[in-house]
């Protein structure tokens, strides 16, 4: 089994979201050559489903150590994938490694306030211009003009709770006020990165994925991980240049920033 | 010449907008009774105009010093303004200092970022819950129940290069990647302060400026910082519990985030 000979880096992999899409895309009906599955402590007893998946299809799913907020541990990963993927490049890195804390104003600190920039929104800001030599070899190695996650792609996972427009209404509920404030700051990256590598051919978006039965989505959630990977998996690989930059649900519809 | 009773704390006021602000406020025909005038360096010769002008407001105009990227500088400060208004408290927080780099994603480094995100959201952030006690003070002081900036309230000042929907417009000719990143972070920081805050009474806001002659603005810029300081003070005026959470531009218009 071969695949598609794609390859894709997901971050946040071991668990929830991540570790759903890692499944979908290996076992899948069209299933991907190279799964780059990245989680902070791959030897951690949260890291085992995925230690079985990847244990499952050895020659499709790589787990990699990867903590977003180490430049280190960044260039290790870096290094690691270039090897993986050789000529081919990496076509698709998915942003979906995040922290979120049930805090408000009142209640967060400096700390946690750095914390969450660090990780949701320097984290993809740093990882994504270390990955973006195997980016730009992959949309090279492309042979279609067409702006793809079949090309090359950054997909950086947001959240309803992101959206600006929508927070006079769901903050009362859900405050999160450091995970919201470093997604916007995310969206705003996704914005501007859609516009620098436009010209690179490397396409940018922000997808919701719902909200997920999950460590983050908690027990009050409505979607399973495995429906919205599905919806997810669907909506990525249907963007075209027409999508550059766009906030999506997981549905393909456009949301407000 | 005891002027309008209130107490109204603005930073970066050495130059530029900011001094503008002070100035207008201090010599304008309804002058405030407490200014406040907050930069880094007040014996630098960036401040010798505030300075000037506090030598010849010196009933009105306090030139405080203020690292808003440092918390022993920002706790001195509110030790200060304590002093300084009293039983009254702080009617008035304007968040004016701000850092701009002319950088994109591929130019912008990791302490670029970080760098912003400091200044232009977290420092905010810092001075806003640490004045919190003398914006409650206020707003229990006031004899009118309707929220307002002669009540308590934090202005933070935007730009049009900080909403995300017109992003794709002008990032070509002014990329600044990092401060946009950062501003979009204060964009949500004051949408859900405005609902933290909404029960203490305290209202928030992101005024837009307009593009205004000035070390960041530019050459190029369109408007002179006292007409700028002119249009904000009446906008700021003007509002009331209604546009508390808005983004509004000098003219007190809806801008979309």
């Amino acid at each position: 089994m071969p695949g598609i000979p794609l390859s894709v880096l997901i971050t946040g992999a071991n668990r929830g979201l991540g570790l759903e899409l890692v499944r979908q895309m290996a076992e899948g009906p069209s299933p991907i050559r190279h799964l780059l599955a990245c989680c902070r402590d791959p030897d951690g007893p949260n890291s085992q489903a995925l230690q079985d998946l990847a244990k499952r299809h050895p020659e499709v799913v790589t787990v990699i150590p990867l903590d977003v907020t180490d430049l280190g541990s960044i260039l290790r990963c870096s290094q690691w994938v270039g090897s993986l993927v050789g000529a081919g490049g990496l076509n698709l890195l998915i942003n979906n490694a995040a922290i979120l804390t049930k805090d408000t104003m009142q209640t967060a600190s400096p700390q946690d306030m750095l914390a969450a920039f660090n990780t949701n929104a320097l984290g993809p800001f740093n990882l994504t211009k270390t990955l973006l030599p195997h980016l730009r070899t992959a949309a090279a190695a492309s042979e279609t003009a067409a702006m793809s996650c079949s090309k090359a792609a950054v997909i950086n996972i947001g959240s309803f709770m992101s959206s600006i427009n929508r927070t006079s209404q769901g903050y009362g509920s859900q405050p999160a006020f450091s995970y919201r404030v470093s997604k916007a700051a995310l969206h705003m990256l996704t914005v501007c990165a859609a516009r620098d590598f436009r010209q690179s051919e490397i396409l940018f978006a922000v997808l919701h994925p719902g909200w997920v039965k999950s460590a983050m989505g908690g027990e009050r959630a409505v979607m399973e991980a495995s429906e919205s990977a599905r919806r997810l998996i669907h909506v990525m690989f249907s963007l075209t240049e027409e999508q550059n930059g766009a906030f999506l649900n997981n549905e393909g519809a456009p949301l407000p920033w």
